[in-house]
């Protein structure tokens, strides 16, 4: 059984300038990052956004495709959206993590930049410790321009930032979490 | 310089009953696979589509980014949708690529079921080939439920699929693209 949750975070992140500021729920980050989420056998996958009227939209979404008509056309859709659920702020995804885990997970934040406040955690690194330890982890990935830096310095790892082939890192957060999942869990990787 | 392209294929590609369909363009794959694109430093992303009013949607998406107020919103946008020019079909990407480079690239399949109709590549095997080959290659991904057989069979190299963490592999073809250029391209991978 996983022990693997992962977070989307809309509030706090980056605009980019650096400032605080909270994000819109996109649908299609809803449905990716359950999709992957499921392929690497994660155990939840929660949206975080303190706006109560977007946790309306995301049942609505999970809805659609867990108990609704989507359900129908596209059933391995409800496999993967089954794992989703709202929270309002990310204490509270700690928390429901802590009750279905009977402990606290080791949180894991994620960022794209290059100058970082404190010391990275590689890929290798974190690979290996997800095998080899009995916790649960919880890995957050930020929308807008990243998780705010209180996210950074007050995690338990700070995973050191995906390198393409150049300098430029500007992925979607989409993209970037199917390759941090992919890095971390894939059978096809190192 | 790169050598090596992708495509995004809209026709031919498979619906779930294995029918050959032409499925319709979507903003965000437009956006997600450029930017995925250019971090794993492609030479040029094409989105393959036989419907022509289509193309003026891929031009409208690409001219805001580049020329338009989205560049001046998000710049490094305008550097991923750059690299990104519609088709009508496949057999013109293959022209392009091929008047660039000055020869035929060689084509890569892509394919998430684990029934395929021909023996596979891994992706070691070709992580390998694109660095030791002086030839161009082009990538091919799949919309809807993936390449028509015409082009499993037909293409140079048919690359093995994404393997998670269980036999689930649903991944959305923005998440697969960013998975497939991370395993082939990118320098934290294996």
């Amino acid at each position: 059984m996983s022990r693997v949750y992962c977070a989307l975070v809309h509030h706090p992140v980056r605009d980019k300038a650096g400032q605080t500021v909270t994000t819109a729920v996109t649908n299609l980050d809803v449905h990716d990052i359950a999709r992957s989420a499921r392929t690497y056998d994660l155990a939840r996958y929660y949206v975080v956004s303190p706006i109560e009227v977007q946790h309306v939209l995301v049942q609505r979404i999970i809805d659609h495709w867990t108990t609704g008509a989507g359900r129908k056309r596209i059933p391995e859709r409800h496999e993967a959206l089954s794992l989703c659920q709202s929270a309002l702020d990310l204490q509270l995804v700690i928390d429901d993590v802590t009750t279905r885990e009977g402990k606290r997970p080791r949180i894991v934040a994620t960022a794209a930049r290059s100058t970082l406040p404190r010391e990275v955690t590689t890929f290798a690194g974190l690979r290996g410790l997800l095998r080899e330890s009995d916790e649960a982890f919880l890995i957050l990935f930020g929308t807008g321009h990243g998780l705010a830096d209180s996210i950074l310095e007050t995690a338990d790892v700070l995973l050191e930032p995906i390198v393409g082939a150049g300098d430029y890192n500007h992925l979607s957060v989409r993209a970037a979490a199917a390759i941090v999942l992919d890095r971390l869990l894939g059978a096809g990787a190192a």
